[in-house]
């Protein structure tokens, strides 16, 4: 019935998130409630989406859909059939399993009956010993529905020999390796989990005085009117019943690493990460950036719409004045059903135009977040001298992209990352601009907060796609020849 | 099999621009190009596309859609109906109809099969005497088959007794009394004409030294690669053919005036309107209010994302910093189908988040671009208040919009415009904030580059909506009852 | 969306008549009844339907649907959309207009606004001159919507200067040449109206003391539980307001001639025509058949499902055992959507099956209601044959079709009639039979209740498929080179 | 998108067959005939289908569809998803799972991924100990994804210590209870069983000489073009690997018991089980009723379809001519998306019609395949007698209905099975008929073949239905208050 999707014909060359968490308790048609939280989460999560909740007559109930989550959980005669005061759910980017798109089993939350009672989870992040631990449940008898490596969560709680349902999560969890953090429920709980590491955020709000709700960002407490408690800590697990929240430890203690390009790229600006404004960081990077590496141009211009708060900071360390040089569509979509050849080659055109009245003649800044494969910002670059542009400056609001994420992130293979293999002169030449800078990585740590910058020592972050020092050691791609950087 | 859609549920309170028209000859697939400059032109409406296109062997062809030019006009299996190098195409907004949703049968382009050979137009304006044509053709023996004004025109054009279609264009809209900006073809020409005041825009441009293009806006020219050649003047019909543009003057002179709103809000701020940048007037309108309307701040945030360029410019000129303190959220679509309760009555915060942790505090001074009803506006200021903003100052960078347009423009009655009751300071009270100053209208004629402002005598544009001065006698709209300004 | 369906792929080979109309007065949600009576006369056209009603406050609505009535007519949501106590309905099987698909604009009714109010009609038939009278309304300025011969009716209608609506209707069809059974409405009158010679049924029924009925066949009487009250006659105009039948005749008197195919094909078993049953007349049609070619044979079988009623009579007649010897599958629907090479090539296996074990070894007679190009019969042949069959003999329910239908059939070009170059002894060896046997034009006839046979003079129906004799002139075709039959 | 459908709102009051299973190995594209035979096997399920192959190189995929094969499994798009030279299919008439409608996660084949490899099963019957087993296995660990009684075998088997798929299916199966007749595969095999006493059919085809064909009957072997090879013998399991068929029987043996209804009314006429046409047994049904149970009257007519061999039969003994009474829509599909009231109380007669000119005055004996809950039975007698008839008389080709089915037919509960409760006399009265008679369960055993009817000490097939003598106690229904017969 639905046509195969194609993958983004511009792609969009950024690293994706690969999921948002929500869930809400202790208010009625928590569903409704959850489904505005993923509205507020879909930049973590475009291609899918899916809602549990629990009644007490109707038993658990759930729904995955493909595409946005306003096109489908804002639907009367769906929600309907999500009744209930507890409710969880998920928005998922791409997909671990073959073929390069999400099939809808592999869509969150997954839900298993156990023993004792079903359970739903929904997981933000990655196993990373996730191969190993299928082929181990696998040879026990355990039927796996989908490529995700989540689904080795729910077998391994079905597996314990726990009765409760939050003993049987901490049974498995302790057998995985790599970043999540989890929402989940059962009949009466709701439970939240981040690993010890905190590598993902999850936070705690509070609704109308007598709801619960966990959320991957505080932008999507704001949207259900819900206030901001705090955030899960790492290796914390949150088990919420009968309106009270239990804290556990269930995990031996590690110092946090934090994701660093949460604060640069993923998060929504609007969010609060650590205490910290996500947006007056993006801005406080543009700062550092202009200090770093100034230039002498006529205009500061983002590349829409994340390099935005950088290039404000960009302009106001600077005082060379912020404009727009380059205009979003606002009518693009994810995808493209069965394209014309036109539409396949157009590219970035097909969201982004050049100011040209503006552009013309003048030496430009173009703040972007981050370069990845740096198709687009070939493209971008060719589109800004095409308009008339004197100089093209590029300054990027983080360091150079040159390890693979295996947290929860989708990038490309190491070899694909531009950084990997250049230096920034090169990369300099090859995109073809005037002058191209990154932010250093004490410069960004500094914009995060922490003025004395890195502590190499004992990084206060995760930034293993900036340094590829892992925190974690990525086992089942080691196992498939993944090389980890030689110890200097 | 297609459920009636609701209206915005959260109603965004803009005026909205009811129609965008292109069309391209002398290149192969034409359509192809149609659509991707309708997708450029998606902003003059969203609610239903059409492309007519003509091959000398398969003929006149079209297809006409609900919804987004990207969700339709971009599958291979679509477009190989429509081939051919010569095509047309609309995006509309909204219906004159009843029942307040677009039915297919008012997308345009129309098709017209007459004596000497067949016609497609598509129109964007209105027809102001569209009733009393309408019931004329009806007695003569014509059959209507949609509620459109526009379909007057091809039924004047069938009953022309000249054997041209561009001689029977000009029979057509000699009748005709109001606003057209029409692109029309044959079999062999492709036709553009603005009316005698030139009060929606249009212009040519140059494809590939082979092809000629007619678009409302130039931000649709760039998107196909085409360059700007100039605007269609006031008064003109174009017939292109053969590769060869001929002009032609069917209608009496008259002073052009050009709709001053097409400045403020409804083009694109990449587009170029009478040799000036849009985004270079609006921000040349912040500019001007921050001259009329300084006030003392902390923060200047624009109204996302129309509120934007004159945002930037009252932060220039006041020395306020520029930041965003309003978030969109990019996954919003136009409508709903079917929602639940608390979808709608989300209103925009299903769009629209504060940035708490930013606003918390301060002084803010919020720039958008008009205000119709009032009714966003009261909700944006509840909930920049709500984040603990210590003062909110609006500035609007249009003047009160008192007035209807009857000229392509969807506005609500008259009653429902809250200038059109209130004073400045009455609005200020209504919408609870600190401040609330509208620019000028010689402040905003002054934005548009005229020096000396508004010429009353002889006013430089169409700015009824403002004015309430009407360029042209709507006259069925008077027929039922409405009532035209007083003569000062 | 829609995507392009194909062609049966196993082309049935039969003769489809092109409309069935239905319409309703008096009672409470009228197009609920139309609808109901369109599924019944479902066998007059598969491709498509359409229902107008009109109620005093919504006035008129439309829905018209690619599908079969029951996939669109009978869901609450499109339903609520036509109330009223006055609708009529039509239902389409094929398209006069170009590419072999029923486009959506060609399907009626069709509704036409004058000066007066509005009408809409639906009509059963074909006219014969509508390519030069849509010369001459285009000519004269009117703009057609539609490929279809029948929207001229409602244009000429809008161009008399009659003020009444069935005077209009006078009007226009007094220019119309061909076959028409009409179904029409106004704000309150239910008109029908036949052709002088009749060719097309109507019938006129009574519903529940208060409401009429208008239908192309009985048995759509009987699914609404209206009693048949008589036929519309040969060149009688009913027109029904307020509970009252007024009749014209507006047209000069001819003598009758009824469709004789009706009988033997098109209308339902379970429907009365002209006072006889039909199935009944084709049971006759058996004995008559097993009278004039009778053979030694171990089982008489139909090919399902219309050559039952025959196969009934050939057995009784004949002494010879019925017996279901070829098994229709139940879940065939009418066309494919994208159907893979396999499906394409399937053919009638697809929809029949032989049962082996009832037809090895025996000799089988075959009952089938006509042979048009004989491609199914050959694959009949076939499978029986392959079955194990010892002897194949083919009888058929009428006369050799030698001649295309030009009056509301879907008939192939003379030149794929096989019996319009073929002996019935050549096509016994084209189909490789062991025999083959058409019933005589007097024999068929006579089972319709002539006991005299046909009378050359003056035949009492139109059977121009079988003998040439166009009651008629089809000028149109005339005019584009098909030849009538030399005079004998 | 897709509401959820109404249950056959005129509700047939049949006996469903729950499963068809189909699976075809040595060809090219495997999927493309399972998607044919299982379009043959429509009638034995029409609620969802699925389809697994398997390929080399593209390894496992399945597509699974709500709605009919024809529907789905013809689209070129969606095949293409299905390669390979090994492939099974499944379709589904309702679901064990609750609300009543089959969900998309219910549709067969399941697949599991073992230590040594997937296999993909395809399951007609029905577990009785299902609960049971459901429970042990969620006990240990097993995570059920749907809400089938199926999927129990795929647990079993991924918990089975062999490494061969075939092993572990034996191993799988001795645990359990009840009816199946499965089709299977690996990467490598096509596997076929049949439990030991063969209550549901399943036969082995060959198909152009180097493929192996296994289809519930052999209606859908003709459909391909294969060769009825064998029946898979009760308790039986056959192993289909390069070409080779190996036989095995994991089972003690037992003395099988054909299901007697899918003679009576499941299985298709043009099938042959255990060496006997069905379509001929039908036809002997009526000999024998006739000769049980003769009356005086005019005409036998069939309740349309099932009743027609049957009929046949009974105007052959009898001498009373048989007619066409009752004439079926032939547009009527399964259910109906959000009827309209209407709609929803229309009955039978959506589909159904009495052909009233035939049937006016005459006594007519009206023969149909069984009783269940008696409600169809009634609108058919209003239809009748309404239209004229002078006398109804039931004759029913099955002996009363008095048991639920436990092994893959859909039955009522038995409070709502008329036979339950009432005498063939109080049924008479209670359906309003002027005589009923059902054939005896001793004739019914005749006209299958067993000259000397039932063998009470050891009966030749499953008749439970009747006779309440359950072959294997349905332990799941006995565990929630099932009382069997007592022991006479």
């Amino acid at each position: 019935m639905r046509a195969r999707p194609f993958a983004h014909p511009f792609d969009d060359d950024k690293l994706h998130e690969e999921c948002g968490v929500f869930g809400v308790s202790g208010v009625a048609d928590a569903a409704n409630f959850v489904a505005l939280g993923l509205h507020a989460l879909q930049h973590r999560g475009q291609e899918a989406g899916g809602i549990v909740s629990h009644d007490a007559t109707a038993g658990f109930n759930s729904a995955r859909r493909m595409g946005y989550v306003r096109d489908n959980f804002t639907k009367a005669s769906l929600m309907e059939t999500l009744p209930g005061p507890l409710a969880i759910g998920h928005v998922r980017y791409s997909t671990t399993g073959a073929k390069g798109t999400t099939q809808l089993r592999d869509v969150q939350p997954f839900f298993g009956e156990f023993s004792m009672g079903g359970a739903a989870i929904a997981h933000n992040g990655n196993i990373t010993n996730a191969d190993a631990l299928r082929r181990e449940l696998i040879g026990a008898g355990s039927i796996f529905q989908s490529a995700s490596d989540s689904e080795c969560i729910i077998h391994l709680m079905a597996r314990s020999l726990q009765r409760k349902v939050p003993d049987r999560m901490q049974d498995a969890l302790r057998r995985v390796e790599g970043a999540f953090s989890i929402v989940a429920m059962t009949r009466t709980k709701l439970i939240g989990v981040r690993d010890p590491l905190g590598v993902r955020p999850l936070v705690l709000g509070r609704l109308d005085g007598c709801g619960w709700v966990l959320s991957s960002e505080t932008c999507a407490l704001d949207i259900i009117g819900a206030a901001f408690v705090r955030e899960i800590e790492p290796g914390e697990m949150v088990v919420i019943e009968n309106g009270e929240v239990a804290s556990h430890r269930p995990f031996a203690p590690q110092k946090p690493r934090f994701c660093i390009f949460e604060h640069v790229y993923f998060s929504r600006p609007d969010s609060i990460l650590g205490g910290r404004s996500v947006y007056e960081t993006r801005r406080a990077i543009g700062v550092e950036l202009a200090r770093e590496a100034p230039v002498e141009a006529d205009l500061v211009c983002p590349v829409p719409d994340s390099g935005t708060p950088a290039a404000i900071g960009y302009s106001q360390e600077s005082g060379i004045p912020y404009a727009m040089g380059i205009i979003r569509n606002q009518y693009m979509g994810r995808t493209f059903i069965e394209p014309t050849e036109q539409i396949r080659n157009m590219g970035v055109r097909l969201k982004l135009n050049v100011n040209r009245a503006l552009i013309r003649g003048k030496r430009v800044v173009l703040v972007d977040d981050s370069v990845v494969r740096g198709t687009t910002s070939i493209k971008i670059r060719e589109m800004v001298l095409d308009a008339g542009a004197a100089e093209v400056h590029f300054r990027i609001a983080s360091p150079p992209t040159a390890w693979p994420c295996f947290y929860g992130v989708d990038t490309p293979d190491r070899d694909k990352l531009l950084a990997s293999s250049m230096s920034e002169e090169e990369m300099c030449a090859h995109l073809g601009v005037d002058s191209l800078r990154f932010i250093s990585l004490n410069g960004l740590y500094r914009a995060t907060g922490e003025a004395q910058g890195r502590n190499n020592a004992s990084p206060q972050h995760c930034d293993a796609c900036f340094s590829g020092d892992y925190p974690v050691i990525p086992s089942d791609r080691v196992a498939q020849g993944f090389c980890l950087k030689a110890a200097e």
